[in-house]
This record gives structure tokens, sequence and C-alpha cells, in this order.
């Protein structure tokens, strides 16, 4: 998507230099646009474990580009090591819930294991970590292709008055490689002239919201105004919010869908105000295994810091300030579970879908258990 | 309640000097316990205007202290002004949507006009400063009598288990003169050695929860976590609330209660898992005009920087960090409305009935209509 007019990935190898992936460090937005490079496996480790990048299918992505770079420093460890296999298990311990990260650090193991020659290994490693970049590009894409057509609905209906659309979080382009997955479809709309005006929740406590989604949707011209989590209830009993869109951390075969803390609050509003509620996920992120969210879904606790300090900038230097008395005990799930009965629909690179498993099944039949 | 395990009230008069009326700087809390000396009508003024003082019932009695400070000050203004008069309107528009402000200060306007001395003025404004006072406390009172039997219903059934509350904003004794309206039945449950446990809603975009609540509550020593406003919806379905008490700003003859912004999301989550939601509040915030809180409650729109920045202490520094994009399109709504269907009761000095009409009228009957 666009940034200051040219268009960015969220991780893209450095055309001068091979040896060098560049990402985005997404802790500095929205107040600076800083490219960071990283070198090594050591360099994605800690890019992923301190949030340097975040989102699922980057997360993913990212895995892939670290089994890459450990290409470049290859060294023979020594006859009970494995040099690969415990770069592979670094790599996936820097955030062990994440499910893409293993499953692309592996396909990258599984593929490089075709041969033991070196500069094979980089060739290969390479291809794959750009064949996930090029799939999880395609997937939002054709999430933005059949979510659009939920938008021009309702534009059509109100005549062209922008479409209001809610959504929580980022489930936007930096989480993903491009377009992302709940703003897809806002951005083809918006590209294709479509009259769309975004609420923002915050997101506390991290306020992925008003910084990353807020910036993202800024930089590529989409009218949004950011909001307090507390806000969206409000609007739509005013009649302000058309739409809702937001992704999907995990969904169940049946349809729950775990995401950010607060998605199931705004999914009862939406409810109770006849708002549809779209979640929009690529079938990657779909746990085939699990039937029933709340009691399946584990749901992350984080550090508790999270909520007694915000963060943000005071003019242009980082800082935080203290909002709870000190030491103020605090509980931070990072997680809730929306249950299939308040999602209106799926937006998956596949169709748009019923929160069920029959209506799953039929965009994925391969899935039918026998 | 107590601070630093002395008893204090959020206004009084200084007993060393009775033209001085002192007050808690809310502004301040919970970092630092600042109490300010109030010495004529405009102090008053600015201590309303500028929030060091909030909380309908609080403002209330400010107002008639506003009343009283003024007959200190008297001067003969000529012919064509009338010095009282002049000081009420004053008063008045420091925030002109809080109904207790104007009838507290033409409650203590109509009791000085039945003199013309001035000493007798200052003794009737400051008797009926106190009245009010008096039966704030007393209205908040009979609100934790009443309030506190469903609190000991819960703990009984859990068999002495700590009864988990969950709180918005601050209803609390520093928004009112003492116990105030949703801590009341906690409080009263804690010092009945009821093992209580709160938790308190941080309450975007102010923080009033995380601030005054959490302050207020560890300084009684009843057991509370902060969380933001996003988990309350995840801590109901894992089972982990047993009821839902907030206050309320306005609240109309049927039942439907205005309150902070995000209380509508807990009362529908409440609902959504079959958990008790009630409404603490003296009868003085029921606006018996109205029967529609959607169409007929207007709904203040505040500040937008409350959003773009966040306040709070940097070590012992006062400070803010903007969280947003610069200058980011922002909309902050103060309150929301709760429709009567999903409140469970509503408590009051009288009793506790169900949010509707006739439940309200049978505690209330001199409000029949005829």
């Amino acid at each position: 998507m666009k940034v200051n007019n040219e268009h960015y990935h969220t991780i893209w190898v450095d055309p001068a230099d091979q040896s060098t992936v560049k990402i985005i460090d997404q802790r500095k937005l929205p107040f600076d646009f800083i490219i960071e490079e990283l070198h090594s496996t050591e360099d994605v480790y800690i890019a992923i474990r301190d949030m340097h990048l975040r989102g699922a299918p980057l997360i993913g992505a990212a895995g892939a580009f670290g089994i890459y770079l450990a290409t470049f420093h290859y060294r023979d460890p020594g006859e009970d090591h494995d040099y690969f296999r415990e770069k592979a298990d670094y790599l996936i311990s820097s955030r062990p819930t994440a499910v893409n990260l293993s499953v692309c650090v592996e396909r990258s193991m599984q593929a490089i294991s075709q041969t033991d020659d070196i500069e094979n290994k980089k060739d290969i490693a390479l291809r794959t970590a750009l064949e996930i970049v090029g799939e999880e590009i395609n997937n939002c894409q054709r999430i933005g292709e059949f979510g659009v057509s939920l938008i021009e609905a309702i534009s059509k209906k109100k005549k062209g008055e922008a479409v209001n659309i809610l959504t929580h979080c980022n489930a936007g382009w930096l989480a993903c490689i491009d377009y992302g997955t709940a703003t897809a479809p806002i951005y083809f709309a918006h590209d294709k002239g479509v009259n769309v005006h975004v609420w923002v929740d915050e997101t506390r406590p991290r306020n992925q919201g008003a910084r990353l989604t807020a910036w993202e949707l800024k930089q590529h011209g989409v009218p949004y105004s950011v909001i307090t989590d507390n806000e969206g209830g409000l609007l739509m009993q005013q009649g302000m919010v058309d739409m809702v869109i937001v992704g999907s951390d995990r969904t169940t075969r049946t349809g729950d869908v775990a995401n950010k803390i607060g998605t199931y609050l705004k999914a009862l509003a939406a409810y109770d105000n006849n708002i549809p509620f779209y979640v929009a996920l690529p079938s990657s992120s779909i746990d085939w295994n699990i039937s029933d969210g709340h009691k399946e879904i584990p749901i992350e606790q984080r550090d508790t810091n999270e909520v007694r300090f915000v963060e943000g900038f005071n003019g242009n230097t980082p800082g935080s300030v203290r909002i709870t008395p000190v030491n103020a005990p605090v509980v931070n799930h990072a997680f809730d579970v929306t249950p299939a009965r308040l999602v209106t629909g799926l937006i998956t690179e596949k169709g748009i879908c019923k929160a069920s498993e029959s209506s799953l099944l039929e965009l994925f039949p391969e899935k039918k258990k026998e």
C-alpha cells in the first residue's frame, strides 16, 4: 500500500543487497516511518519477539525469511548439531503461539532439505519466502475482491453517501504483506471510488487502531476517525455505522472467532442494532481441529504494564505515562472469542460464507471429516 | 471515605476558617492527594469548569457553597445589578448541562431571599449547602444499604468466595460527597466483611476508572483490578463477573440510563451472559419529564484531544502522550444510553426496582402523571 505516495510491502529483500531483508519498524508508527534492515536469523527473531512487526501472516513470512538469512551465515556446527534445525527452533520460539510462524518456518525447512548444497538452499529458501509473500498478498487481494461487493451494495442503498465501516485493532496491510484482511475490502472500495469512512477503535491496551490502522488509512487517503473502544456502541445506536469488519487470530471450523480483546463487545452491539458484522480472514487462520471457541481457544495473558502505562509520543519524543495507581492490580487478556451466532459472515479468499461449519465446508470441501 | 486512614468528604468548610471551603483536587489523583482551598464564587466556578471536582451530586453541592462564599464578599453593585443573581448565573454557566448545579444554586438563592441581612444570608446559605451535603450523603447511604443485600445474596450463593463486581467510570464517593452511588453497595459489603473484588474499567478517554475509582477502592482497602474497557466481555464469558453496578447521569421515567460512554457495551455483555446489571442512582438524577432515552437525552461531545492524547504521570511529573497521527480526525461522545430492557434493576435511595415506569412509580408515587 502507499506510504508517502510510494508503494510498500511490509517485508522485502533489498534489491541492492540480497543478503538484507527490510521491514517497517511498526513500533515507531505513526510517529516515524523507519525501515529496518535484518541481516541474520537473530535479527528476525528479535523483530518478531519485540514486535517490530506483528500480525500472523507477516510473522509467518518473516519466519521464512529468517531461514533464508540463515543460509548466508552457514557454518558446520559439528557432529551433534543441526545448523538449520537450531535456527528453525530458535525462530519458532520467538512467539510460540502464532501458528503461521511454525507453519512457514517448517515449510522452508522442508524445502531446503531437498539439497545439501548451501547455494541451492539459499535459492530455495528465498523462493519459498517469496512464495509465501505471494500467497499472502493473493489471499488478501481475494478477500478484498469478495468483500468489496458488500460495501458496494451498502453504498448503492445509501445512494453514494459515505459507507461507515467500524474496525477494531489492526487487521490491515501492516499485519499482512499488502492490503490487509479487514482493510482489504475497504481499500478496494476506496480505490474504486466508493465513498467510505472508517471508524477506527483505538484498541487498548496497545492502541494498534490509533497507531497503525489510522496511519495506514491516512497514508492511503481513506477517510477515517479514531474513536475510543467505548464509543462504537453509541455510534451504532445513532445509525452511524453501516457495517463492521474485523480480522481474526483464530477461527474454529464452526465459525467462532478469536480476535483482539474487545471484538466481542462490538459484535454484541452490531447484533443489537441489526448491523452486519463481518470477519475477514485467510483460511490459514482457521483451526479445523476445534469446534468450540470458548472451550478450545487458549487466551493469551500479556504484560500488565500494557494497561498501567500508555505509550505514545510527547512531541517527537517517544514516551509513556502511567494512568493507574502505582502497581495497581491488573488483568490483561489479548483476545476474546466472538461466538458464531453474532457473526454475519466470513470473508475468505475463497468467498463469503456464513459463520457455520456447513457453510465453511462448502468453500473448503477438502476439510470435511471422514 | 478513608484516605490514608483518615475519613474525608469531597467538600467541606474549614473548621478553622468558616470563609474557606475545601475540596480534593481530583485532577491530581491518583498521583497526588491535594486539598484545594476555595475562597470565592470565582474559585468555585473554576473548580467546576476545569473539573477539579466532578460528578453531578458533588457539582450541585459545590454550587451551593459558591453562593455561600459570595456572602463573604458582598458589595452593593448599584441599582441595575443584582449581586447574588449575577453570582448564581455565573456559577450555573460553569457546566451548563449538569442539572444538579442549577437545582442546588437556585435552592440556595431561594433560601437566602428570605432575608435582606447579609449575615443572615450567610447563615442560611451555609445551612442550605450543608443540607444538600447531608441529603447527598444520606442518598448514597440508603443506596448502599439497599444494594448490599444484592451482593450478600451472591456471596451466600458462592459460599463466601469473592463476589466479582464490574464497574465503569467513577460513580464513587469522589463523584458524590461520601460512599458514592455505584460504589456504596460495594463499600457497605466490604465493611460488613463480605468478600468482594471489583473489576475497574479504565474508562477511556478520561480514565476516571483507572485514576479515580482505583484510587478510592485502594484507599478504602477494597480489592480491585484495573482492566481496559475491552476486557469486561471476556471476563463475563469466563464467569469472572458476578454482577455489574454502574452510576447514571440521567435516567428516564421509563428506566433508560444515560451514563459514561461504553456503559451500553457492558450492559449488552452482561445480558448475553446472564449477569445482573444494576444502576445505582439517587432519584435526583431521574428526569421524570422524558420517556425515551435515545431520542430525548442529548449526548455531549467533548474535546477531541481527550482521545488523541492520554494524560497521566511520568514518574512524579504530570504529562501526556499522543497516541494517534497528528490531528487525526476524532469523534468523542461523553455518554451513551443503555435501554431499560438491558437493566436488571435500579438501586435508589427508596429501594430497588425494575427499570420500568411502573416499578419506578411504586417507589416514587408522587411522580405519577395526572
